[in-house]
């Protein structure tokens, strides 16, 4: 697909010329609700309906097939039976068609003949540079409505994607009976050409969007995902709602669409490093999609609350609190401007109370002050009204829509709580960007959204980010695990383990392997005491059951007795096949001489999606019940990065120094985490790593990863 | 309050008569309001409006006091000057007034003068026998409308109660906007009489009121709210919204009631154990009201999806996940039916999709095929429908209300995803006892309400739980604390705290007070060895920096050394101030002596609402960081709590045995929690209690409370 371009989607955005291939007189057929939609959404452009056997339809002269029409085509919009679109794709393309859209159904997802006619379209779509949407999909509402959607959503500036074209239906009733206007809806399908990020892409640099939101259930190619949605957020927000976040959910994801669903915590992951804001539920999605739309993004991060009700204050106050949104302290003179202006029995601390008679002049006065204050101090607020008998919630709206106009640097929201009489404010107001919802909760769910969004903006994007790159022995490395594949040995031993490390500078006991007695006493006195020495043999997993260890070797003699009395057990106690590679000699750790020792673990497995996935947390024996571990992708991984993995787990408080202890080498583990990522992106053959337990030291003494595990890919 | 009745609410449910005190012929006034509001409700009973200055109010006849009306009064309504109130209180009691309902602001709220004033009024409430409601409320809808609010909702089956004035104006306006109706509607104010709980237990015994919700911001009483809100939950459902979750909120909530708040966790807890339905934000509120009004109790917890759309069907599945709801597998019987009825192209597990074109008839037949599987099959589904073109809402609609009268024993919950198109559906559903929502994450939501409800259901009575009864030596333990207190030491000695381990039968290193060189020896030879000696002193804290701590002692002769050492060194280096005790002997236990040693945190605090709340979790010197901890109420703690909480820390795993370790003396640990449970309900004068570590052992070896703190009131 490297010959197609994002900017060839404009043909299925800005058609000038669309042909409907199935078109169709008959009602209730897709052909003939393709064309009463277009017609409907008054697309100005030409059109040219394909059928082999109407010379008309619907007012229009038909065509009996692509080739016959005596135009470019921009869209060629296909709802003929799937056994017939292969052919009528080829001839799209010999026609020199832009774009195609295919809404027919049965191809991968019914598996078979289905799965090899999209492989083939797919191939088509190469052969002639072609964009293609679908197949299996309801189209797509762009400067028309070239779907069969029953609905026209109104114009507006929010694009939507779905990967379900029900889900799609459900939308669109919602969105035009909540009155929301769209620049695109566009139905995904089966993705077998333009996939999400391709629309991204293009939505992106599309003056008619100002927000994108989809709801997806899985993601095509991730490094291309990283790269253009991490472009697009700095653009504009991208808020999308993922399924299949459960086993359960991915189950019926992967049985759903036929795609092969990742682990939820890497597109949890993904979507942070890129950017994406996560809605979690479809409500989310659309109060997203809407708030950010109108909304101001805040210029600083705290928040203040005013309300003409106690009650509804403390619910919002909760609600912020579970949020972990930044809760305003006003200055002295804050709360003095307030005192002049509002009633006694007001509170002048957030949140603010302006009581239940307040009228509109009373909220006017609050909001003022407030918005007078630094940014530092109040960046915004959420505006709360409970219609009580003296309030005159549309006069109170207007007053806000006059103030957010006054500021636009502040961020204000509203929660007007209640039905029949606060429908027409909260309509002033969304109108006058501030986004107005009925119940507080979901206020600060959006505000929460706006700050994320805020952060976003404020970080380097992430494929500027400066990461490290250290010095290493690659080469080693290879050879180590080119070795191992040709040996067959998906787990690689101790002393390989240990010497991958070296070459990537990350500090494991030394270690050896010995061949010979002689060699064992002659190695072990340059490495010096104490020593371990272990058996090594693929074949055998339980050194210690067969007398395959002995600890604590002081002296050459016992290091050379060590290896022949290892060799021997292993020969006599050892599984017949078990080839007896040599005896690793290891540096001894002894915890007891350290001021203070902490234990980690460390590990990387890959994600199907989202590449290296590195893990960090207490290690141990009892580390899979701790289960104090966090996770984040290697992708553009720095040491800022490395440090917040870190703090997200509770022993990274003890490596700090609790109860009076040192504080222990935390730059140290930081720096193993930023070479365990140099070292998993170079070598994609390093399908799982774990380091457990990592021994930290204190600070002087350093950390030893003490037992490591590589599997690589056989 | 003893000789006033929850029976004697009845006069505000259905008062035959009705005085309103400030009655006001002036438009705006809260006198006028409240005429109004009752003649618009339609109240039937006979009205006096009481005014010193008019003859006729609104058309009846006005009287100058209450004394002047020839008539019995059921309810007055006072809505006159805060400082006028008390008089007026008196002249209702004087004329036998059964209840009284204190619409006026002014009293503990603002402190000072409307303190005592409250405090006056409730005085008057109990010599008079007058159930009283407020002050500073909103008034209450019954039998008609005596509030000043300004809607009237219609009748119905939801009874609702709101700590705040302004929350319920809010919660009415947007009830008559979603046509929900109720069987009482009250605000509370300031609860100087009947609370939250009175009118619980007046509406569990409603034949009108089928649920319960409220809104409160404190609860007066811990131990009444146990005891009539866990029988009413066994009645009808009572869902309770309780704001001041957050620090920040509660602090907010105090401010503006003026009452204590205690923590959230106990409020969580006491919620839990009363069967109390806690509802998360304003909106589950109401969903949860609206469910239980309609909707089937399940009798199973397996739950099947039928839908129309695969997308919403994952976002479903993922929400159950979320929510813990139990997942239908169905049984091959099911599949083969469905497989008979439903399109190949069909989902015959669970979600069960019935694709995009089903026409009601397709519904009707997934649906009834999972009604007739057995309840443990399948107790109940969620329908997903989105409006695609084929789909007919309305119809499905019916035919679902037809299954759902069909099969009464199945619990039926909609998510018709959409507009303007299933709006009627919708409420076709809602009306036939399926409750429908526009987003399936609120139709798992209520859902999982529902279980809730059917497992508490399932419980027996709380206060009529088997609590254990361990055999103890009360009157020791009350010495020990009594003397301390003489002592002013509001913490326990180390040998103090042993004896009233010992008095209570909890397990914990023996220990004793010598005074003597003599003694020392003695009671050491007695005890057995190895032993620690620890000055006691309440002046010194940190025994271990004046050579206060000899551990490892052998023989008699080392204890009485390790006496003499002790003193010398505390009168040398302690304080000068120190008043030495003696010396403690402990038993020394020797971790390393045991074949496996766990470390665990048990303790116990007071909830100043709920009373002793204990914890366990992960002990030791991290304990603090590790942050693995469980709490709850000792409120009728039976040994199925005890193992209910360990269960819930990750500390209990291990103890299970891990790794092919043995198993701990887990029941020892049970006993440890019940044993306790019964000390700190025993003992008030108890206010903390610690141990960390507490040693657990192998089954065979025990435990042993090691480290124990005890702090009493003083």
């Amino acid at each position: 697909m490297a010959s197609k371009t994002v900017k060839q989607l404009e043909a299925m955005f800005h058609p000038r010329s669309v042909a409907i291939i199935g078109a169709s007189n008959k009602e209730g057929k897709i052909g003939h609700i393709v064309i009463k939609n277009m017609q409907n959404s008054n697309f100005s452009g030409k059109f040219y309906p394909i059928n082999p056997k109407s010379e008309e339809i619907l007012g229009y002269k038909a065509y009996k097939s692509i080739g016959d029409v005596p135009d470019e085509i921009d869209l060629a919009v296909i709802c003929i039976p799937s056994k017939f679109c292969v052919a009528v794709v080829e001839e799209c393309g010999k026609k020199k068609v832009k774009s195609v859209v295919i809404i027919t159904a049965g191809f991968k997802e019914v598996g078979g003949e289905g799965r090899i006619r999209e492989i083939k379209i797919q191939e088509l779509g190469i052969k002639y540079k072609m964009r293609i949407l679908g197949p299996n999909c309801l189209g797509l509402i762009t400067n028309g409505n070239f779907s069969f959607a029953s609905l026209t959503p109104k114009k507006g500036n929010i694009a939507m994607l779905s990967q379900s074209g029900a889900m799609m239906t459900g939308l669109l009733d919602w969105a035009v009976n909540n009155d929301i206007g769209f620049s695109a809806f566009i139905s995904l399908g089966n993705k077998v050409d333009a996939d999400e990020v391709d629309f991204i892409e293009y939505l992106a640099n599309d003056d008619n969007t100002k927000v994108i939101a989809a709801y997806i259930e899985s993601v095509e190619d991730g490094m291309k995902f990283f790269k253009v949605v991490s472009a697009a957020t700095k653009k504009k927000p991208v808020i999308l709602l993922k399924s299949g976040r459960s086993a359960a959910g991915a189950k019926a994801a992967s049985s759903h669409t036929g795609a092969l669903a990742g682990s939820d915590i890497g597109f949890e992951l993904a979507f942070k490093k890129a950017g994406v804001i996560r809605a979690d539920t479809i409500s989310d999605l659309f109060n997203y999609a809407l708030t950010f739309l109108v909304a101001q993004i805040p210029k600083g991060d705290k928040f203040a609350i005013v309300t003409n009700a106690g009650g509804p204050g403390i619910v919002t106050t909760d609600a912020m609190d579970k949020e972990k949104l930044g809760f305003a302290q006003f200055s002295e003179e804050t709360i003095n401007l307030l005192k002049e202006k509002l009633p006694a029995e007001s509170n002048f601390r957030n949140p603010v109370d302006i009581i239940g008679d307040a009228p509109p002049s009373r909220y006017e006065d609050a909001i003022e002050i407030l918005c007078q204050t630094p940014n530092s101090e109040v960046a915004g607020m959420i505006i709360l009204l409970t219609p009580q008998s003296q309030t005159k919630p549309l006069l109170v709206a207007k007053k806000i829509a006059t103030l957010q106009k006054k500021y636009p640097e502040k961020t204000m929201i509203g929660a007007f709580i209640g039905g029949v009489s606060v429908q027409e404010s909260m309509k002033v107001l969304i109108n006058s960007g501030v986004p107005t919802y009925a119940f507080p909760e979901d206020s600060v769910k959006v505000l929460k959204g706006l700050t994320y969004y805020k952060e976003l903006l404020e970080k380097p994007l992430i494929t500027e980010k400066l990461v490290k790159n250290f010095k290493v022995d690659k080469d080693k490395v290879k050879k180590i695990i080119d070795d191992a594949k040709k040996d067959h040995r998906a787990v690689l031993l101790s002393y390989e383990t240990s010497q991958i490390f070296e070459s990537y500078g990350i500090k494991a006991p030394k270690s050896n392997l010995v061949q010979t007695a002689r060699d064992a006493a002659e190695i072990a006195e340059k490495m010096g005491f104490p020593l371990v020495a272990k058996i090594v043999s693929p074949q055998i997993i339980h050194k210690w059951d067969i007398g395959g260890v002995i600890l604590n070797i002081k002296t050459p003699d016992e290091a050379r007795n060590a290896f022949i009395s290892i060799m021997t057990n292993a020969e006599r106690l050892g599984p017949r096949d078990a080839r007896l590679v040599g005896v690793e000699l290891q540096e001894m750790i002894i915890k007891e001489d350290k001021l203070k020792s902490t234990e980690l673990i460390i590990g990387m497995s890959r994600d199907p999606n989202w590449g290296p996935m590195l893990m960090i947390g207490s290690g141990g024996i009892y580390a899979n019940y701790v289960k104090d571990v966090a996770f984040d992708l290697a992708y553009h991984f720095d040491r800022e990065d490395a440090r917040k993995l870190l703090n997200q787990t509770k022993i990274s408080k003890i490596l700090e120094g609790v109860r009076g202890e040192p504080v222990s080498d935390i730059e140290g583990v930081l720096d193993i985490l930023e070479k365990l990522s140099q070292l998993v992106n170079d070598f994609s053959d390093i399908v799982e790593l774990d380091i457990n337990p990592c021994l930290v030291f204190t600070k002087k003494e350093g950390y030893s990863a003490v037992d490591i595990k590589i599997t690589i890919k056989m």
